[in-house]
């Protein structure tokens, strides 16, 4: 056991997104940096997030085209899911990404610490691992803990699971039951509906993807409907037991549903016990961290980001935080982030996107006479037609202002949130957009045709 | 045989994507409007040009699925391809846009005007039909012809094809000759290639899209190679004989190349002649409409659009186009096209989208040491490494100025070119767009990833 002490001008708690995004930028910027990371440099994003989901969600997309083939005129047997091929074909994702990001942390100079953090003052982090330990101490410290699946006192065993362990499951289930109808619910519900599992999914609230607006739960509780997933919203989870064989979910109204598996998709919860956050007299809420709109703390020159702090767990928002905190400790004096202008995915089949506020946001905010929506169906579009695919866009404007969201569900419409960010976070005007010329025949063309429908120039535009 | 005669706002000859247009929007403006068409509403995008094109691109796109299923898990047989299946689902992609367009038409309010015209006055047109003919006349005219493929001099016959014919092509070739390498002559090696033949591009040029930064090319010709398309740049035609088996093309060098087909793919060339433009005093220079920049051929009230005039062969074009002088003619003195902020786009497998301006010439015009690229290699995108693709993104901006210039080579990079023309159009410096947050995981991402290197904060940047 050796023990050593190091000094940085940051040290950051937590090598995932959040974490690593602000280390790279503070050591471009030229500080000396360490990061601290108990598991592996990527964190959930990398590991158990955003990157296997999407790939288990591409694999499910090549079943799905496999099995659709001769609607395209090619032949193909679909001949089932070889499910050591799909998780090593994931494994071989994350690898390839977490080497690349194992050699940008070399490449930038960053002291990478494996261990386990601990606050222990205000410019302190205490370190152990298996050489011993280490403390190290920062001129300014970053808090990025991240985050993990809620469990709502459901006992995570078995054959109950949550995303962390559905990623590793070594079985096709037959049928499934997905407690949660947000975002990583309607995922995996997605990939095991294409893998051939009868999936049901239950959703306290009244629609799938609460989140987003009406007329996208709407349209994604329709092409689910088509793919026979079931979708039993406004019910109630009571309780679940398994046997060996099946687990069997009882429902507030007394409807008991069996199946191979259950997986808890309630939500994921800030991971910050056991830190010494509130010892060093950071304030947390529950659970979360709670800092100013400059990620500070309000200790020392203590600033947290990522999932542990309050708003959308998002890598993006993530990556974001991260820049914009080793800017701030430059004195760079950067724009704080506006969560509103920050893209959101489902990436399901359909996938949606969305940017700014729903409708009734829009209407809550500025009143129902004072905005206008228009929904443009993608049965217009000539690619969605390539693609055999259905969905829409929507748009909803202030009159005669701005754009203030942009919403869209359909096959690989997760690409289009770029072009609908630029247009909220420019504050674009719908005329502004539908001035300008989208290539044919392109989904995106899509948003092109929205908005000149909204401007009263319909192009291929049927309502 | 009945003779009859009617009075427009707005006579359009010429119902494809530029005529359609036009009359979608000056209908929209309360203009009375014919379209007269020889052929088929939708005119060459819809019937024998970008949208069949895309759907056997499509097609394509799933024959390599089903063929790499297994290195995502998919247990899948690719057994081969259905050609009369491919060409069915192909002629219902177009039959449904077709009926789509139709209706919208007649939605509308236009009269559309089944027949051939000719411009007998500069406000007359006579249409030749079946039931005899009419005599339209317009207080103003458009004319939009179109396009056609250009077979300098080869004899489009038998195993010799153009675009038009290898649409309709009821064979899967085992070996095809393609003669450049334009955006339609890798669309096609590309389709052939993913359908089993042995493909040889043959370009006069240096390189195949040479309308592309070179970059993009390259690119594209190692990603052609691996794909074992032949790729012979700087080769000059000479000739072509067919027997029943085989055709044989000789190049200027000597060489001799045997192949099933040879697609003639040297461009397209504007539908000018026998309309009677150049008896009502209308300028045209080698087939091409001469228009001032408002599309105005300077002749009466005539105005001249999409592809019959000089510039950008492209469907969105002469949408822009079409939607341009209605409401010039409506009096909305609407801004005028600026080509370059078009987006461009080959849906090749990979695929290229460009905006703005490549390298090359953005040194030409502001100097070398005034301006900066950066390429983004896609090896550092999640989702690129997820759909198992490789490729880069490459900026071009004036040094301490806008972005000049957006292109992209990979997988599904078609959808960028949205956010790319936004970027472009609104003249953005590259900062304001590094500030924006693109979604995590996907390819989007890397133009954001790509803004960021080149403004000093690479994040998954390894050069």
């Amino acid at each position: 056991m050796t023990e050593s002490s190091e000094n940085y001008d940051l040290v950051i708690l937590g090598g995932g997104t959040a974490g690593y995004a602000a280390a790279f930028r503070a050591a471009t910027l030229g500080m000396s940096v360490a990061l601290i990371e108990r598991d592996k440099v990527g964190g959930t994003c990398l590991h158990r997030g955003c990157v296997p989901t999407k790939a288990l969600l591409h694999a499910a997309e090549v079943a799905e085209t496999a099995k659709s083939a001769e609607q395209f005129g090619i032949k193909a047997e679909f001949q089932g899911i070889d499910i050591e091929g799909v998780l090593a074909y994931k494994d071989d994702v994350i690898s390839k990404n977490y080497k690349g990001l194992q050699g940008l942390v070399k490449v930038r100079g960053i002291d990478y610490i494996s261990g386990e953090g601990k606050l222990t003052g205000t410019d302190t982090v205490q370190v152990s691992n298996d050489e011993g330990g280490v403390t190290v101490t920062g001129k300014n410290i970053i808090l990025a803990t991240g985050s993990e699946p809620k469990t709502i006192g459901i006992d995570i065993s078995g054959r109950v699971l949550t995303s962390t362990e559905a990623l590793h499951l070594k079985d096709v289930p037959e049928s499934a039951i997905v407690l949660g109808g947000g975002v990583i619910g309607v995922e995996f519900a997605s990939v095991w509906t294409s893998f051939g599992a009868k999936v049901t999914i239950v959703e306290g609230l009244p629609r799938l993807v609460a989140n987003e607006d009406e007329a996208i739960s709407k349209n994604l509780e329709r092409a689910f409907k088509k793919r026979k997933i079931g979708v039993k919203t406004g019910k109630m989870f009571k309780g679940v037991t398994q046997d060996d064989d099946q687990v069997h979910v009882e429902l507030e109204d007394g409807t008991v549903l069996d199946a191979d598996y259950l997986l808890v998709a309630v939500g994921r919860g800030p991971v910050t016990q056991g830190f010494g956050y509130e010892d060093q007299g950071i304030t947390t809420d529950r659970g979360f961290v709670i800092v100013d709109e400059r990620q500070h703390t309000g200790v020392g020159n203590v600033y947290a980001i990522g999932d542990i702090t309050p708003g959308l767990q998002l890598a993006h928002r993530s990556f974001a935080h991260g820049i914009f905190v080793a800017e701030e400790i430059a004195g760079l004096n950067p724009a704080p982030l506006v969560e509103s202008g920050v893209p959101r995915v489902t990436y399901s089949e359909p996938e949606i996107f969305s940017v700014g506020i729903t409708e009734k946001q829009a209407a809550e905010q500025y009143g129902e006479d004072s905005i206008e929506t228009l929904d443009y169906n993608l049965a217009g579009n000539g690619k969605t037609v390539i693609l055999k695919s259905t969905g829409i866009i929507k748009v909803v404007r202030e009159k005669d202002g701005p754009v203030l969201g942009i919403h869209g569900i359909g096959a690989r419409l997760s690409e289009q949130a770029g072009e609908a960010q630029l247009i909220i976070n420019w504050e674009a005007f719908p005329e502004e957009v539908a001035q300008l010329i989208h290539a044919h025949p392109t989904q995106n063309e899509a948003i092109g045709e929205a908005f000149l429908a909204l401007t009263g120039k319909p192009l291929h535009a049927h309502n």
